[in-house]
């Protein structure tokens, strides 16, 4: 019914700001010029501090998946013994892919909607001693828990020596992350998320205890190899053709992000968590993930007695208001809300007001205003402070 | 302190929808070549709708006020008795422009707020029987009034030979229009209000009373001659240089109005103004204009004990959301709300509640929530009938 706008407050591909968008239609220039040399020397610089870390940031050419990917293939080789932390969909990816590579996978699985304790793991660590590298996920996209990366890489430190390898794809850039020194040895990260970029750059962090298992790692590996990627960063060049585009728009966001600063980014992410689990709640929907691990960056929730389908269909054909559903077992069971990257506390009240119209068109008996005023309160609390 | 975020809810300039900011980027080409043509003949057939008319459109590189002074120039001359009907700033607009060129000048004034009464025309037309032509303004945009454009053509219809001419620039593609059916000579319009394209480009629709009077007009003029827009129509070109972006961005938003359907176009805007008044009414903010002449596309209010002002900077240094206040005697005591164009009910929805909070924050009691609740009421009721 209504003209061309789509509210897109998913998690991830995430909406791009217009500063973004228009950089990334600058003409393409060869990727073997000094521009190339200037812009991945820019944008290596200006994305440490959102990974937390003073090491090299690798830039390759494919989506978050491919970052796991390439994670996993450049530590370990098959037959190795590693653990994988899983507390969800992404947590799993990390495991089905190190399936694929013949690894020995030891999973550690919590119910979805829980995050994983420092506890649990070293009890894995202390029955399987063998084990290589630790898999995990920051955020776990799908139940939008946010595992305490901090305790856990502290609790393998104390047992183990096995490199730990984290997925920040839904968590890095909207939430503080201090690679270095919380001792992860691998952090990775996608453009597609609260990086404001389209999908299509996979990021790399990756700290001294990496690159000495990297070098020795004998698994075959090619396009995806992070040690070609060391090379050519070296001269400032990708070994395989670059992404412009997307370069272009990388650097572009990160001018964004360092407009606004990047600790009052974190705190606006903290905001909207904050009024979107507050409406949420005033509104009698349960939250998937408790208050101490709720993502910055996404809230899921049980839409209780609606359906969650027909509820995002609603939505989506009344409002063109995208919101995503469950994953996997809570496919049809919970709503997820994305609020990441260029996203503000004025967006999340709008998806309140329309999720209450929503939720009443559908015949769930609530006070409509309520999630808002919610919202608004938390806003009026803590916004306004700074 | 957000990202380069801008909620644009002043009555003009409007949002850009994508597809209209994309065509607009579209490569330079020759202005007398036949992708012009056929650009033209497009752009004419397909706004002529919007207008109400079956008559010649023609678009002169300028603003709306732009278009005023042509429909000035075109149609009187020095020392001629006009009648301009003045309820606001741009009926004063008006009659600035017939002051400008020396034109014995009538002004019927009403109350700021207030629309003008047919019988009140009536009565200035007998007092002054040489009146040749009267200017009137549709959507009055300082006091958000729509005057009753139909009635008040039916009753200098009645009285005078005069010619009829309209200023729709805030109401054009916005509200229904029926320029033949009314018997308006002249209806102007500009691209940036509910047309959803930059400024730029100035729209007059001109009827056979119209051209008659224009052909025997001796006024001065040259780059606002309609006889030289005409001539070039019928081959398809403009007299002038074509301003081809803002063409391109014009059928663009046209596309975009047809794909909604021009019946539907107007009902959203009629559900948004009334989605606007209903929440501010639960505020307790009160109206400008009656609810008989509340306008489709801007909504005035009085912000009360509140500073307009102060309320308006709150608002767009909190969320960069930008209303506008009151013009010439009504600065710093109204706030006005644009929900025209490229603007959803979901915009209004994100508009009362960051309002809410701005009244909130400056120490308005008032029952947060509640304004957005009545929107929601006002959706829930008419909205979804469609």
């Amino acid at each position: 019914m209504f003209p061309e706008q789509t509210i897109l407050r998913i998690p991830g591909p995430t909406p791009i700001p217009p500063s973004v968008q228009s950089a990334m239609q600058r003409p393409m220039i060869g990727h073997r010029g000094t521009e190339i040399n200037e812009l991945l020397q820019s944008i290596q610089k200006r994305i440490k501090p959102l990974f937390g870390t003073k090491e090299d940031v690798l830039l390759i050419a494919g989506t978050g998946t491919a970052a796991l990917e390439a994670a996993v293939e450049n530590t370990v080789s098959a037959g190795e013994e590693v653990l994988v932390l899983v507390s969800g969909a992404f947590g799993d990816r990390f495991a089905k892919i190190c399936d694929a590579f013949g690894m020995n996978v030891r999973r550690l699985e919590v119910p979805w909607g829980d995050a994983v304790r420092p506890g649990d793991v070293t009890e894995q660590l202390k029955k399987y001693p063998h084990i290589k590298a630790v898999f995990m996920t920051h955020c776990e996209t799908s139940t939008s828990v946010l595992n305490p990366i901090e305790k856990l890489t502290k609790a393998i430190r104390a047992e183990s020596d096995a490199l730990i390898i984290v997925d920040g794809v839904s968590s890095i850039g909207g939430t503080p992350t201090y690679m270095d020194e919380w001792g992860v040895d691998i952090y990775v990260a996608g453009s597609q998320k609260a990086l404001m970029a389209p999908a299509g750059l996979a990021c790399v962090a990756i700290g001294p205890r990496g690159w000495k298992r990297i070098e020795v790692n004998k698994a075959p590996r090619f396009y995806f190899d992070f040690l070609a990627y060391r090379k050519s960063l070296e001269r400032n060049f990708t070994p395989f053709t670059t992404a412009i585009s997307l370069l272009y728009g990388l650097d572009a966001s990160l001018k964004v992000i360092e407009k606004e600063g990047v600790d009052v980014v974190f705190e606006r992410h903290h905001l909207m968590r904050d009024m979107t689990r507050a409406a949420l709640e005033a509104l009698d929907l349960p939250l998937l993930a408790e208050e101490e691990f709720g993502a910055l960056t996404v809230t899921a929730f049980k839409p209780y007695d609606i359906d969650a389908e027909k509820l995002r269909t609603y939505l989506r054909e009344t409002f063109s208001l995208q919101l995503a559903g469950g994953q996997q077992h809570l496919d049809g069971r919970v709503v997820r809300i994305g609020h990441m990257g260029y996203c503000t506390p004025a967006d999340i009240l709008q998806t309140i007001s329309l999720l209450e119209i929503g939720l009443e068109a559908l015949g769930k008996n609530i006070k409509r205003g309520n999630g808002v005023a919610a919202a608004q309160d938390v806003y009026l609390r803590k916004g306004i402070e700074k």
